[in-house]
């Protein structure tokens, strides 16, 4: 109650009379109202399971890849739509490579085998039993924002751009409670994760991952996890590559070496410029986005703008969101929106006047341990431009003098 | 990263070999599987919005009360359902007068009047250009538990009893910056907010209140409001009784007095056992449920158990959550999981031993103010029999030698 005091009186004493000028932007009317509204009739009664207005049209983008049939294909969240930090279920972004399998939970079971003393095979209502817990973190696709090695599209807005990354409320077990139960070998260092979809996705993750914070989940934003994150099990990796959060989890085999499996030999590797890989590149770099006004969007007129956006890291909590508007000769701090937790979206505010002249806007952000996200260019410099995965280059909007919005990217 | 790891370890440490009890009673099998299931065909393809898998069935609770028809009724959140502290929006509870109004944002507005410098009438659309806050916060029906002030029912269940609260993340405008650019007259102590429902719900809220965290919120859970629960406009008052958040918003209205509007005169007043009534009793009491095992629940053997179970105050922040497993005599500390925020649901986890002789179990919370949710008979005491509102009793559940849980606020 007092953050928010503090924080709304600051912001009156920071806007002073520039926030005028911006409801006049607004075309509030001053005309009174008559004490009440035209008579309306009883409404709809009450129901079991609620959904939204008829009204409201937010959509994952489906991209239509030629190459691949929409079983193997990516959804993407509406970045530019949603609001704070929990991402819609019914918008959090896919990928599959074999479809969305349909599974009873009934039948369904997680099955703990390899370099332990007890091999174990849980039901889904016996891991529910479990001790649980409950964490928001994000979930971003590695290829997130993969157009952008080769320069992307001046046409692109930023749920095409960036749409690959969610945030949701996970309720699960702890990886380590499961696999002491079991007791792990001493020679175990690896565990291979699949899941039980048609291609049986699998990737390696080292022990020490998988004894931190890993988590086996079965509920997401309150309620089962959806069909296509995983129901009813799937692997939760705060802060990593989303490929490696395997879905419909259906075993943990605990080994003495990766698999090397073609998830993380023939894909989900980086091409480096001098022609080697990049391999086991799980943590997601520090990221951020504004997401209102961005690309597609057109500023009406000059005046005062709400920015809106999002920032997360996979290695800890961020701790600083700064904005441009001169294509990043000057930074200015965001407001960060509590809560910021660790590898978690995190929503940033900042009110910005444009003075109606072609601008480049940008968010950069910080995270706990020091990082800075770069530069597109810098990242590029290092990377190259064969890269498919892990791109957290600073995302730049183009303003141009008539208000519209595209990305700057290129410029 | 390391506040989890830590958790494991305590956990581990305490639990010691009393888990693998807990891992016999959930009849964990040993055999190792082969290293692959049946082949499974291609699954389902991406999608614009999605939902949840046809095997789940989760669903409010339809009060199914004859003296009212549905449009005037209430639905309940499935609490021993839910995972965390996010309500699925689904699942949120309704408590309406008048029904669900059908109403098209692109025709609705906000009007501010009355003792103001600048009345000012806003469309949705304006508003959310206004800087925008996301907060996650419980609301809860004042009338939640009401028939627990005269015994409850043997047979009831936690979310029959105490389904009226749940908890979202809600964005929106601070009701504080409205009324700065409106220009709050000196004289201005009260505000009147009025719905768009066909009965116009309306309830004064005091101008402390309004200045301080209150909202006008068009986001829940990332996504528009659901019509449920105000589409496209409610109020927000974190921490007070629910029929003060007044949906489908139509006006604010600022006064020098309370309206005395029927919603705070004949209803929503506590009658006290001398006769009077407590009126503008807003704010939410510290309370908190254990809500898995709970009511309607059988316990198949002595054995680990994990209880799990949700704690809110309307007057801050949650400190501790103890458990009792004998009636009261003895309390133990449970575990807080993360995030704790003020007037938000908060999540606990508690690891319980069960002899398998009859046992009373029940949660206490204490809040940052030092408040400690007082024993129901204590309440009762104090407050007499004839009260509909603000039950923050504790809630004991009663669990039979034979496993069976029943409401055990008789006992």
């Amino acid at each position: 109650m007092h953050q928010n005091l503090t924080r709304s009186r600051r912001w009156f004493l920071r806007l002073g009379a520039a926030w005028s000028a911006a409801l006049v932007a607004c075309r509030s009317r001053t005309s009174a109202p008559g004490p009440s509204a035209e008579p309306r009739a009883i409404g709809a009664a009450v129901s079991s399971y609620g959904s939204r207005s008829r009204f409201e049209k937010a959509a994952r983008f489906v991209d239509q890849n030629t190459k691949v049939p929409l079983e193997e294909a990516a959804s993407l969240t509406p970045l530019h739509e949603t609001y704070g930090i929990i991402t819609p279920s019914s918008l959090h972004f896919e990928r599959h490579h074999s479809g969305v399998p349909e599974i009873d939970p009934a039948t369904h079971t997680l099955t703990i085998h390899g370099l332990v003393d007890r091999p174990l095979v849980f039901t889904v209502d016996e891991l529910k039993r479990l001790p649980s817990v409950s964490r928001i973190h994000f979930l971003e696709c590695s290829g997130n924002s993969r157009g952008e090695w080769r320069g992307g599209s001046t046409e692109s807005d930023v749920q095409r751009i960036h749409g690959l990354t969610s945030c949701s409320e996970w309720t699960g077990v702890p990886v380590a409670t499961l696999l002491r139960e079991c007791g792990v070998q001493p020679a175990a260092t690896w565990v291979l994760a699949e899941g039980a979809d048609a291609g049986k996705h699998d990737r390696s993750i080292p022990m020490k991952k998988a004894l931190d914070d890993a988590m086996v989940v079965y509920g997401q934003n309150g309620e089962p996890l959806r069909p296509e994150q995983g129901y009813p099990l799937r692997l939760l990796l705060p802060g990593w590559e989303g490929n490696t959060n395997v879905k419909w989890l259906r075993r943990l085999k605990v080994m003495n070496q990766a698999a090397m499996s073609r998830e993380e030999t023939s894909k989900y590797t980086d091409l480096m410029p001098d022609g080697t890989a990049r391999q086991f590149t799980f943590e997601m770099e520090a990221k951020s986005l504004i997401t209102k006004p961005s690309g597609g969007d057109t500023l009406a007129s000059a005046g005062l703008f709400e920015m809106t956006g999002i920032a997360w890291t996979g290695r800890g909590t961020i701790v600083r969101v700064e904005i441009t508007a001169d294509g990043g000769a000057t930074w200015t701090a965001a407001q960060l929106e509590t809560p910021v937790l660790p590898r978690a979206h995190t929503r940033f505010n900042f009110s910005w006047k444009w003075d109606g002249r072609e601008a480049l806007i940008a968010s950069r952000c910080t995270d706990d341990t020091g990082y800075t996200q770069p530069p597109l260019p810098e990242l590029i410099k290092v990377r190259g431009t064969n890269s498919q995965y892990h791109n957290n280059g600073i995302q730049t909007w183009k303003v141009a003098s008539d208000g519209k919005i595209t990305n700057g990217n290129r410029a």
